[in-house]
């Protein structure tokens, strides 16, 4: 059974290894492997993204674990979450909001169980104590309803679905920035269109027009606009819009961090 | 069979995949995984705080080998520690030090048979010329007897243990400093307690007072001391008293380096 | 069945993770393991020294995904080649030139058969569409005929081998700069050997005489030259020459970058 492991801690001290010791104390025979360990510390957020893009890339019966956990110690609670293909397992902060609302149906528990727990139950490191032996046992069969009780008030990040008012303007926003500069915003198929754009929507992201689409990074730029240094729209990997610059940063070029706004105006079709 | 890395190598060469490959090749149903590649350059101390850190959360049998070894090629020994529970391979330069104090009662094998190392054993490389190898061979259940000498006259380093005074005074210090800027000292429960520090005992770190003890990170801030930007102690994961302050580096703060004094001072309990 | 992963993706994002899964996908039970991500973006070069340097580590019957891949989604062509006792899959850009001309004969394959890559092929990312996917076929057995066709024209790296004068003298480069600042050279045991360089041969680095040869790194300095700061030659665990300084970068010492000219002249027997 595999686990995959999302965490905040880096890789240069204890904590990651710490980790995957953890599960394979509960289970030896379980594989553990990493999504990244290098989330911004503490950004939730961006760890939800992460898992997102990540998490259906492995196969049905994959058990996800992923601590970005400020709160840990304290009151918030740690949760399972069961869909139709995965196991999610961590803090209760939004982390899993994005991957449960892709999931569709899924049921939320209250990991309150100690059985399942580290003996030694610190209140600083659930990560090794707490969410990695309850994936141990989750590879071991151990079924949901033996380690904790139904919920249904976990916490929730705000929605990535971008606003489309009535006249087909979208409001969206940029939601991620990888470490190339890439700058991923919340606009999907649903809100952009190849066609639409070539018959003239418009688009802006930090109040610059993008003004090309491209298929791939090393595609040629053609006629007048989209030369070397001209930031482009592309369809990135996790099925989300970007914006890019070749051999460079889009988001240093055009000045963008998460939650810079992305307006998507259609064409007008009157002149 | 689990085989746990633990080097200086960095991620981005080709060392650490060198030696999961040497493992794999001794023996391909080996599995391997990190603790860390991530040791400051040949940090011998370093790296002893953080095997000793994570090692016990693996599962009984699990090989540690960890690779810190400035004097590779020249005449330090290549050994082989056996506990009740673990193995450990790796240069003879204390790194081992910490982690078989806590194991108790052990063997040490200085890996003399070079029909377990690579055909090619290189003057540079012996963490996949010799101690991957042995490790493979180790999860074969070639026995260390096998493998080379017993020996009893292994470098150790200076023990964690801090100096306790007929008065009762404490005289410990920082000894890892991790990479949000926690400082780990090694006090541990025999030395600091909840009760002591209520009653009046003081602590210092690199002279300065700690008045608050938190049991997690965001525990709020009660009364007049300890508030946003104040250090305050904590009890970590590795089980020994940290120095910490709330979104931001104790280190930095505090200008503490590894080996600077911690102490503590009873309380007074005729005054 | 072994996959290894060598890419520029670093491990930040969501990419490495991505690519694991995706070779799980198609086989549960293989077993993924890292060369490296962390690649320079883009180096194909640098790639292509790291598998050389890491790939005969691994056991016989390992799958090599090596992706470094500035063209991905252009017409530059997805490739396996199947040597005698690894695969390599990856894109058609030199990767593999290094590692093949080690291997000797080897057959290449275009992947054209669309069955075994991702459902959903993006243009951006292929490590996760497509080269994954193709590793995880392998594992299964799947038959290299079934994946593609036969060709014989794959893009190559211009050659590691150095260039030996009538006379005698070696003209070669630097080839790699490690995260250490040791600069590897191409030159091998045919081209420089120690009693050479006693009976008077010279070596030239970036203009600069290296006048000694260690065994290992922390090998004392004898006599006037190599002391502490000084730069020194020795044979890498690659099988290179490569030139370090005690504690310090050679790279910065030297002002020595990857491509730099590195010159052996032969002993003067008669003078």
């Amino acid at each position: 059974m595999l686990v995959t492991l999302l965490t905040d801690f880096g890789t240069a001290d204890y904590y990651a290894g710490a980790m995957r010791g953890a599960v394979l104390a509960a289970n030896p025979e379980a594989r553990v492997l990493d999504i990244t360990h290098e989330i911004p510390a503490q950004d939730v957020e961006a760890a939800a993204f992460t898992l997102l893009a990540a998490y259906p890339t492995f196969p049905p019966g994959t058990i996800h674990v992923a601590v970005v956990d400020p709160g840990v110690g304290s009151s918030r609670r740690p949760l399972l979450f069961v869909t139709k293909n995965y196991f999610f397992v961590g803090p209760d902060n939004g982390l899993f909001t994005h991957a449960c609302e892709r999931e569709g149906a899924h049921e939320v528990f209250h990991l309150t169980n100690r059985k399942f727990f580290r003996a030694e139950l610190s209140a600083t490191f659930h990560g090794r104590d707490l969410f990695a032996p309850v994936a141990g046992a989750l590879t071991l069969g151990i079924r949901p309803e033996e380690m904790g009780e139904r919920i249904n008030d976990e916490v929730k990040l705000e929605s990535l679905a971008p606003v489309v008012s009535d006249g087909g303007e979208v409001a969206g926003r940029v939601i991620h920035v990888d470490r190339f500069g890439n700058c991923v915003t919340n606009i999907t198929r649903r809100e952009f269109s190849e066609e639409g754009f070539a018959r003239g929507a418009r688009l802006l992201v930090g109040g610059r027009e993008i003004k090309t689409l491209r298929r791939f990074y090393a595609e040629e730029a053609g006629g007048g606009a989209g030369g070397e240094g001209e930031p482009f729209a592309i369809w990135g990997s996790a099925g989300f819009l970007e914006i890019s610059v070749n051999k460079g940063s889009a988001a240093r070029l055009l000045n963008v961090t998460r939650g810079r706004e992305v307006l998507i105006t259609p064409a007008g079709d009157g002149g």
